[in-house]
């Protein structure tokens, strides 16, 4: 008896193993074996298995038996291919894949056409009729295995390569000749001889070293380092995939083809795909020929063409989905190379999501889960014509979503002059401030040079839902002759650039632009979606006109309505500043007094659209700095206006700086130094609620403290909250329901929830700033560093698009825990940016929020992502798996 | 039989309760009751227990049998004082005064001299001798008791006050008559009548009402804010406590003094106090008479003499304290009024410890605790003499303890000038930067009017071991014409000033200083507190004269060695910023090169001064724009040096501005960023450790990884050490003993901890950032509400101060329980500023760390602190109590 096994077989309609041994097929030979269990013609092959390599890469010696193993599998290969490993006439030619038990892509080797030698390749030119093939065949064999078996620098083998084209005039690799390419074979066995070693002649002798080239593979640096940030064991050891080549350029019965099952651009039924006669996949990207459509299959191969029907709906069913088929047919026999799930536009994710459960393959929760919520957004705002070409000068960080095209301007006066005459403008500005607003309300779309995606401009765009890119470094703003440089090419003012805010990109001159259309799958899809989340959705928004469209986009209340930007507005930001510049509580009174009739109104208009909804309302948290003028000529503006000293504008503003203001006096710190501002911004949520309730609408308001740190904080400011809401329904003479709750936003709130509990109603997580503090990464600095720590894999994701859920998540469970330990039914929800990020929601629906918050044009990817995050749990119970 | 009780007498040698009875007689009854039991001679009375207070508040009525168990009880009180309640010829006054479980000082209320009206009036006059004194009891407790049970506004009584002194032309109190009394009692009868209400004559109609008045004062909105922000439950009620009032100016035979039981100065044993014969403990604090020494009372009482001897006697082996006494001697009969541990200095404090063990009145453990660590630092460090007069002009926040005066100058070059004609200076600069290391350098003391206690002067100077004085907001500082503005006072270039960095306080001229002198004592206490601690201590340091002065004062080591701070020197700083501007790899390569050697001689000084003792040097970390030129002419000047084109440099420091740089390109990302800076660092130490090491200095460097977030940064940054340390020690052919650890300073870093721990053999708790970030303060920012906090309660202390225990410490105590439930015997340490204060060592002794890390003058406190958590942990063990 011979003990362990080394080797298993596919092919041929059976395999040794299937789809659960991963842990000794590797993933890709798991996935081998079982595509030939459902009897698709695969390529037949055998896989070597990683324990395997672990053996050989601890013993330095190949186990006992592997050999005779090997050569066992590799007469089953030749009877399924009817050819010999080796043969003169027509030789079976293999390649040698790595396939570990997770994918490590392109971290290990892979030698192809092995097989091949002196003698052989003559017999493939003859066989196959095409020398050219023949020859080219066995360079790239000699290349491969020079680089990979034994180590030769990729530029050697180049070098010659590119030698005999200038020689013989050439420019194309398509262009060699078969004498060429002999040229070039002599050449590289020159290469492998002056690196002290040869090319071995014998088959046998080549797949024993690619063998264990692959193994060594396991152990590069390269592979070392992978695994290392991957947290994967060095002692997985990879396996090693031996499976027969298969060539579609045989004649005239033989060709390549790729197929989607179904329409991958509008989701309709059939095959959908092009193929190339007598031809191989490399000729089809080469595009030297050009390929016919599917259709054409039927006529010329009408039983291969059912056959590949039939296989089509049998890999749909097997695997549930769309399907993308690489195909060859060798002789009239047809291989299945590749089949894997069809990339798709979302309108055809959607169709085929919707068609595939009436057609009883899917169940609902798994059509949920076919379409990719952040891809939703595409068919909700304009978006640049997917079949446009343009220039793109610059990249910037997509902060407000849609596209728009306009005259470049470089004030918010020229802005306002030029949209008031009917133009349509961008207005680009290195940063904006609050004295832009009206520029950027009559703007298309804005664009900066500088500032994240919490800077003013990105915060107000978002609330206006108005496209918009900032911090686009490369562009070189000249405001005072009027132009800008970016990338080589100058744009004056005036010239017409377009925007594209879901992608960051700045693009010369108009592009076309495709309207927003969701459609009736998309209807069925979302109802789906809203019977089968556990959270609710609400929206981010601060007027009046975004409260409707968030309704309309299926919002179900407003978790995040920031009072802040209400005072940005033209004629109040003076007011705001007033009151910033006051030297006395008395001062600063008459001045906030000025601003109650106008937050009042604010908030009627936004309650009023919300009836019946619960509207969050959080006072004031910027730091008052934000509201100043910061250039000189902004100073002595407001100077002149206001008839304020000018040096006492200077003073204050200085005095008003800070060096972290991150983490200044904001948010509730505010409340506490300056009651009087929180007390007129309660009076006049609640002079809204009463003056609303006596008209009969439900209003809701939940009244929100920022940058809770302390439940001392919150108890102060809870009292505060309570009387004046008490004072002004006393005036009023009505009642009205509401709520006080606070921002989890500081690590502190999240480790001492259980003390802010006792005082908060509700919790609504500010996962921008508790990103920020839990990982010290300020945000509007990070794109310095944060880039490179994704590209390295120090994070997986952007932590500020996707909630990083070891540290902050973490904190985020303990919020909840220890809040409902001493609340049991407090509510707790999520208005961080976060809210609108499908992984993101994935957790809170985990750790249990009762809602999630986002920018209204979120909403959809908000309910679908919630939909499947429910979805994705209960596939997970009944199945036992994390999916 | 009667069932509860609801009064308890003490008085006269006996007592119903005693210490332990807090919830029943409240804090301060429950100690009159525990003096009187020990034979004391307190003035006698009674306590209304807090249990009748909660019943009067919610019935709104006294408790049955509770006004008979009053009236009973004043019978016993009458009977101590031999004196009857309402008596004309002789009255018993008495006091009310509030007393709950737990102190809330000044939130209730109090009422003296009840039992006087109209008639009883004459019989104290009559009886004292004193008529001016009756009148003016009566009059205090008209306004009193008009104030607390009738609510009728201060103001309208001191009105009254002031317009009798003013008809009389009478400016001081002490000036009033009799007559002058009565009339103001006429008037504050009016003040009654005119608010509607009259003064009750009755005695027992008085004391009811008193009573009443302090159970309800339980109640009012001071106490409820109180209790709120400070957690004590509102059912707890208040006991009152009724006592007979003595008088020390009956003659003769009575008097009045205060007391120590040992000097409070130097701690010399025997009584040292103070007098007055015929007076009231009002008339000492007046000033009209001088009191004669306690020694006077020896002759003039001897009995009572020895009596006051005896009793301090008996007090200190009570209290086991040295006490200080306030007593009434009342026609011969002492009584105590008060006795309390008494303050003293800290050379008398370590006397009086160490003599109480030589007397065996208390243990070693109890004596370490008897010593204020924090007042340790006044004897190692010059200090203001304490007997001295000076005008305060100004105080800023104090960075760096000691004092020191100089001549004003406001430039580094100015300073450096005069220092070198042997002048002493104190430079005065907005704030410092880089450039003004030479003048610091050269300076007594350094003061600046910007920047927190982190700022760039104020780290230097506490390295310098130097006395600085920063944020000294009310400073205008005129740099061009050369002077200071500070509350008016104009001080020029060359006038003299003295700072105190102990306190803030900067002072017009020279004021007398006094030199440090441990003494005797001092070195008995803290071998005593080496032998107790379980914490190490350690050092920060980064020179080898500051490491030499750290050993002297009893550091084990280093545990922050800033490598950043030797790049601020003068002859490196030019170096360091060609190192920043540099625009690729190799530059910066060439750059940092150049400082090799110089970091290699600081690391060899540094280790061979720590010969023996580990040294923890940490990488670079602050944000690199901190070593560029700031202002336009440093700008100018530096790249006039070194050849920079002046657009390159400036556009080079605004490309390094960042929004918070608090959270921004430092510490670790600085590594990750450009390996090289890290990977010269590494061999900088290596090659000094292996040279020393060759000398046979026992060298043990421990390099430290600061602002880790992730344990890839960990693993990336390991790798990196490892390496060039294996490639200096491979070159050197020596091999030294290294650790490897990180700072855990980021919220993340501590809640991922057992994933960092796995590749860090040792953490250190960098509390300064890990404060900012948990509770989302910028440290530098804090001084605009930081202050108010504290004064409101919202935090307890400056939590950068000392250790926030909820949110900061909860965090450390996860790091620590994480980060060794993967490495059992990971070394834990701490080198935020918190390593030096007591409060936060009590902390880190209390979560199990290995030792803290402080600045060198905080060692001696470090070691104190350190013992007395230990001492306390065991006195809670066998006390049962948490001491």
């Amino acid at each position: 008896m011979r003990g362990k096994r080394w080797v298993y077989f596919f092919g041929a309609g059976r395999a040794d193993g299937d789809a659960s041994m991963r842990e000794i097929l590797g993933g890709k030979g798991a996935n081998l074996h079982e595509m030939s269990r459902l009897g698709i013609p695969v390529p037949p092959g055998f896989t070597v298995c990683a324990q395997a390599c672990v053996f050989y890469l601890s013993k330095g010696a190949w186990p006992e038996h592997l050999e005779e193993e090997v050569r066992e599998h590799m007469v089953l290969l030749e009877d399924a291919m009817g050819r010999a490993f080796g043969d003169k006439q027509y030789p079976l030619l293999v390649s040698v894949r790595s396939g570990a038990r997770v994918s490590m892509p392109g971290m290990m080797d892979t030698v192809l056409n092995l097989g091949l030698n002196d003698e052989t390749v003559g017999g493939l030119a003859r066989a196959t009729g095409n020398p050219r093939f023949a020859f080219d065949s066995y360079r790239r064999l000699l290349q491969m295995f020079g680089e990979v078996v034994r180590g030769i620098p990729h530029q050697l083998f180049e070098h010659q390569l590119e030698e005999v084209k200038r020689l013989h005039g050439i420019t194309q690799d398509t262009e060699l000749s078969p004498v060429h390419l002999q040229e070039v074979i002599q050449r590289y066995k020159e290469v492998f001889a002056r690196e002290g070693t040869s090319f071995p002649q014998g088959p046998w002798r080549q797949l024993k070293e690619a063998i264990e080239a692959v193994f060594q593979s396991w152990d590069n640096q390269r592979a070392r380092t992978y695994r290392r940030i991957h947290g994967i064991p060095d002692d997985w050891g990879t396996a090693v995939n031996v499976q027969a080549m298969v060539f579609g350029n045989m004649g005239d019965d033989s060709g390549t083809g790729v197929t989607f099952t179904r329409n991958p651009a509008t989701g309709e039924r059939g095959l959908f795909g092009e193929f190339l006669p007598n031809a191989q996949g490399e000729d089809v990207v080469a595009g030297i020929r050009t390929p016919m459509p599917i259709s054409g299959l039927r006529e010329w191969m009408p039983k291969v063409y059912q056959e590949l029907c039939d296989l089509g709906d049998l890999l749909e069913r097997h695997y549930r989905d769309m399907q993308d088929i690489e195909f060859t047919i060798e002789k009239g026999s047809l291989y299945v190379l590749q089949t894997r799930s069809g990339k798709r536009t979302v309108r055809a994710a959607m169709r085929i999501a919707v068609e595939m459960v009436d057609e009883g393959i899917i169940d609902r929760a798994t059509a949920l889960l076919r379409v990719d919520p952040e891809q939703l957004r595409q068919i909700l705002h304009p978006d640049i014509d997917p079949n446009a070409v343009y220039c793109l000068i610059a990249r910037g960080l997509p902060a407000s979503p849609g596209a728009a095209s306009g005259k470049v301007v470089f004030s918010a006066k020229e802005a306002e002059e030029m949209a008031s005459k009917g133009e349509k403008v961008i207005l680009v500005r290195p940063e904006t401030s609050p004295d832009d607003i009206g520029g950027m309300d009559a703007a298309q779309g804005i664009l900066t040079a500088r500032g994240g995606i919490t800077s003013h401009a990105a915060v107000v765009a978002r609330g206006m839902g108005k496209c918009c890119v900032v911090g686009c470094d490369a562009l070189l703003i000249n405001e005072v002759e009027g132009y800008i440089l970016a990338d080589g090419i100058r744009i004056n003012r005036g010239d017409v650039i377009t925007l594209n805010g879901s992608t960051g990109e700045v693009i010369q001159g108009e592009v076309p632009l495709v309207e927003a259309e969701p459609g009736p799958y998309f209807s069925r899809l979302m109802g789906w979606a809203d019977s089968v989340r556990a959270l609710q959705v609400r929206a981010n928004v601060d007027t009046p006109e975004n409260a409707a469209l968030a309704r309309r986009l299926g919002a179900e209340g407003i978790g995040l309505c920031r009072t802040e930007h209400m005072f940005f507005e033209k004629d109040r930001i003076n007011v705001v500043r007033e009151m910033i510049l006051a030297e006395t509580t008395q001062e600063r009174k008459k001045a906030i007094t000025q601003l109650l009739p106008m937050q009042r109104e604010d908030f009627k208009g936004i309650l009023r659209v919300m009836d019946g909804f619960p509207v969050t309302i959080r006072l004031l948290d910027p730091p008052l700095h934000e509201f100043l003028p910061k250039s000189p000529e902004e100073m002595e503006a407001f100077s002149r206006e206001r008839g304020i000293p000018l040096e006492k504008v200077r003073q204050k503003v200085e005095r008003l700086q800070e060096f972290n203001p991150m983490l200044g006096l904001r948010g509730c710190r505010l409340g506490i130094l300056f009651p009087e501002i929180y007390r007129i911004q309660v009076r006049a949520i609640f002079e809204a609620a009463c003056a609303l309730a006596k008209e009969g609408v439900d209003v809701r308001p939940e009244v929100m403290v920022p940058l809770v740190a302390h439940v001392r904080e919150m108890r102060i400011l809870r009292d505060l909250i309570e009387r004046e809401a008490s004072d002004v329904m006393k005036e009023q003479g009505i009642k009205v329901e509401y709520l006080i709750g606070t921002m989890i936003e500081l690590p502190r709130a999240a480790l001492t929830a259980d003390e802010i509990a006792q005082e908060a109603d509700f919790f609504s997580f500010g996962t921008n700033d508790l990103t920020q503090t839990t990982l010290g990464i300020s945000r509007d600095d990070a794109a310095k560093f944060l880039p490179q720590y994704v590209e390295m894999g120090i994070y997986s994701k952007d932590p500020f698009a996707t909630l990083e859920e070891e540290g902050v998540g973490q904190l985020m469970e303990m919020g909840v825990i220890k809040g409902r330990s001493v609340r049991h039914n407090l509510k707790i929800g999520i208005c961080g940016e976060h809210g609108g990020d499908p992984a993101s929601i994935r957790l809170c629906h985990r750790i249990g929020l009762n809602y999630i918050s986002c920018s209204p044009y979120r909403i959809p990817t908000a309910r679908l992502a919630a939909a499947q995050a429910r979805a994705r749990e209960e596939l997970s119970k009944v199945s036992g798996l994390n999916i």
